[in-house]
């Protein structure tokens, strides 16, 4: 009897998560596991934003996949996914196609810009390493720019970002305290430079609890960021966006950056794949299964999963998606046994949202927390996630260790 | 009786050494000596090359004039000279005006484009730290975004270099270890990336022993460099520029990237001044005056002097500014005393022209030398000139000491 083939598309959180767990629990006869990705490398997504505002090379926020599995369980294929056939049970990629018995989707997020003209073309976005880096390199760019040119064009310095969410907050953190290393390394002053919050819904942090909202905005203000709250953006030009300010106002802002930091979606290829979904994102069963599809897990970024306490769906978080793959391979190895799978439910273990390398606010072990505090637990955090797919070795190598900066 | 004053305009090699030996010469109560620059820093002109490829970070090749200049001998005014009358004995700038008993020009050089079309919009320039900076910052910004774009534009990873000069081919020293560096950090395959050198005359290093341009040139172009001889830049466009490559044969290279170093001309400042010149350079007599000027000396790239030896004008050097100011302060402090003024002779002790951090051609002490000995006498050559300047406690602090690399 053939063995059977697991394909496991996307190396970020949930993909390796499975893998590794799959590479531990099944001996080198039992399956065949297949891992494809894009690149050769994982990155971490939940680290990005210091990656874009140059607080963080972008080296390090990223490992090779081969470091972390096993060359004699795992055939990993460096590809990118280009069609996924539910019905054939064929993965299609750009250097060939792929057969199935299990596949996990794990193939994470991207950016929603909801329609809104220009911000495809016109804004930057952190959606993966080289988009983050170039956001660097944009910033650095203008900087470096503006203090060379005869007629200094201010909007050069002036930074938009579109989002009062996790991510634009945790980049205006890193851009507060990088914008200072900027004017000193580039010669500008810093009254020359502006950054702006603009967020569409009335409330910053959604979710959060409000007496760290106001902490985290607090914070933000006094390291010279503003914000602009309830206020959508209606339109990006070359030359920086339009501002929906009240009924009939509106208020057009210079800035030659404008980073997209506001909503994400599923991957655009389950829209293409004949699964039920809703923007990208699939109602997972309570065992990752998607639904009428017995032979397809989804994990990370692209499984919905409503958590009944509050009757909102789970963030796409990297805790849950690591979690999730971890299930995920419990199940796989439970079906391959012929044995029945087992329920998912989320471990919350509390959410940290940092406000660049010394600071922070979160919730973890049930408390609230902010500050120097909260800025440990959250490099905990991080060397948790390494630890968990690489082990000590991967900790020690990428892990975070200016602990009490 | 007032107490004479005496202006230096520019803290380059040039000027700064003039100040550094005014002050360690006269009292505080013989002269009020005025420094006035664009900056509050000094940079080494000589090293900026390798702050535009990357090599070097632009903080590392600056600092402070305040370090080296002392405050109760010497005034330092930072403004921008806009205009020199040598009948008024006046020199304006944008925050003021200043009278002199005797006036230093130490301006340093500008770029020289020849009035080749487009060359002064579409070409980036080594001509300060902030130009520098900015080619830095612009060839990172190509790499970064060629590496994120979906389609291609391989033109953003070509960059040229015209002028095979001392300048060009110390800047192609440190592409040629910068570029492999990039490849990596972005995400870019090596042969993606094209540089050339593109030279007007039909040499490379003109005045350079034959047999250590061969070497430079084999070296080069081992790191994938190449070379176009005798095939001068008639246009850049924003997509490039046009080579000529024969009598009616032309060829368009497409190039994101066009550094210009080829040619540099004196200080515009010096052709409105009414004082003799040759491209912005003047002829100076034997002890540093300008002709028919007894009160203004000239020293560094605005100086031309003619070496009799080969009948040719000695090269803009840091080594031969730095002589020049020391005989000019030795000559400054003679007419203060009434006494006669002595005859400059430039002291050659050779010239090196590096090939990277770890490579290098020229001659010292008599001698020709390549390789890791020619790259360490030029580190040498560098921390020297800090020492003549700063003294110890600089040449310590922005010094060169990964001398065996």
């Amino acid at each position: 009897m053939k063995r059977p083939t697991i394909v496991v598309l996307g190396a970020g959180y949930g993909g390796l998560s499975t893998v590794v767990n799959l590479q531990k629990s099944l001996g080198t006869d039992v399956a065949d596991i297949v891992l494809i990705n894009k690149n050769e490398y994982h990155y971490e997504s939940t680290w990005l934003h210091e990656a874009a505002a140059g607080t963080m090379s972008p080296e390090s926020v990223r490992y090779d996949i081969k470091s972390v599995i096993n060359g004699e369980k795992v055939k990993f294929i460096q590809a990118e996914v280009t069609g996924i056939d539910v019905k054939e049970k064929v993965v299609t990629t750009d250097v060939g196609t792929h057969t199935y018995d299990y596949l996990v989707i794990s193939l994470g997020f991207e950016g929603e810009t909801f329609g809104i003209p220009g911000l495809d073309k016109y804004a930057l976005s952190m959606a993966n390493v080289k988009a983050a880096r170039q956001i660097r390199e944009h910033i650095e760019y203008q900087f470096a720019t503006w203090s060379l040119e005869e007629e200094k064009d201010d909007s050069r310095l002036t930074l938009i970002v579109g989002g009062a969410g996790f991510t634009g907050i945790e980049f205006l953190g890193e851009l507060g305290n990088r914008v200072p290393e900027l004017c000193k390394e580039y010669d500008v002053p810093a009254e020359k430079v502006r950054v702006l919050c603009v967020e569409a819904a009335p409330m910053v942090l959604p979710g959060f609890d409000p007496e760290l909202v106001d902490y985290a905005v607090r914070q933000l203000k006094a390291k010279g960021i503003e914000f602009s709250i309830g206020t959508p953006v209606v339109e990006a030009t070359p030359e920086g966006v339009n501002i929906k300010k009240g009924e009939d106002e509106f208020e057009f802002i210079k800035a030659r950056t404008v980073v997209w930091a506001a909503g994400v979606r599923g991957n655009r290829l389950i829209e293409e794949s004949g699964i039920e979904n809703m923007r990208a994102r699939v109602k997972v069963d309570k065992d990752l299964r998607a639904p009428g599809h017995s032979d397809v897990f989804i994990v990370g970024d692209c499984a919905l999963m409503i958590n009944e306490e509050v009757n909102r769906p789970y963030p796409p978080t990297a805790q849950i998606a690591m979690q999730q793959g971890d299930m995920c391979a419990n199940n796989i190895v439970a079906l391959l046994k012929g044995e029945p799978t087992s329920v998912f439910t989320p471990d919350l273990k509390g959410s940290i949202c940092s406000l660049g390398d010394d600071d922070a606010i979160g919730v973890a072990f049930g408390k609230k927390m902010t500050g120097k505090k909260a800025s440990f637990m959250k490099k905990m955090v991080d060397n948790r996630a390494l630890f968990l797919i690489g082990g000590v070795g991967l900790t020690l190598k990428k892990g975070k260790f200016n602990l009490l900066k």
